[in-house]
């Protein structure tokens, strides 16, 4: 595998609209597209800084996994993803490496994309996902 | 205020050696270059993916803000910094704005780059660098 790319980073907010506000009157950055993800119980919000997004992420369920990093860890970087061919060529070479994968198979993800997470016992600490 | 790019993601890690080989061996990325920051009390190795640095982050003190990063939080993604043209007007624009600051001027960061952090407190829980 060879990543192109930074594809998003996804950080975990409490209030999407608030969020939208800071990015876009601080940082300077235009929200270009909100979405719900009803799979992940998510709903977000997009914006473009060069080659990478900013993926704004507020849980729609209080069970949902954004609703538990949050009360773990507080609102804060959640995932970096990064853009690579093959997805699915990509997580088989990586579990031959003995690398532990919380999707064994690509699935849907926000913009129609194909993505799959690594489990971050195996990458110190850092949930990544890979796009195609 | 309007960044170019993200210009790096900064993670911290326990053992700059072993996670060299993760993003070298796993994710294909190549290290070119690793370097001390004494005044951060930090061993940086820096990976190149499209625009984006992945800068990883080892502390050589164990009162260094990532070793204490790490014993709060774990391993994991400690900071994204975003390219601007003028770190200095960047930061009075925010300061103007009500924004907390960590550094009210510029210092000089890893790669000879003119840097300044935001405070978490007023950015969602995340620790954002301007980088120039």
């Amino acid at each position: 595998m060879k990543p192109t790319h930074i594809e998003h980073i996804g950080i975990a907010v409490k209030d999407l609209q608030a969020s939208i506000k800071f990015y876009e009157d601080i940082l300077g950055l235009k929200c270009y597209g909100v979405e719900e993800v009803k799979d992940q119980k998510v709903k977000t919000a997009f914006f473009k800084v060069g080659q990478t997004k900013i993926e704004l992420l507020e849980s729609t369920e209080p069970d949902g996994p954004i609703a538990k990093f949050i009360e773990k860890k507080g609102e804060g970087i959640h995932h970096i993803a990064f853009a690579v061919d093959d997805v699915e060529a990509s997580l088989k070479g990586m579990e031959s490496k003995g690398v532990q994968l919380i999707d064994k198979q690509p699935r849907k993800g926000a913009e129609e994309m194909s993505i799959a997470f690594l489990h971050p016992k195996s990458t110190g600490g850092v949930l990544i996902e890979l796009c195609e």
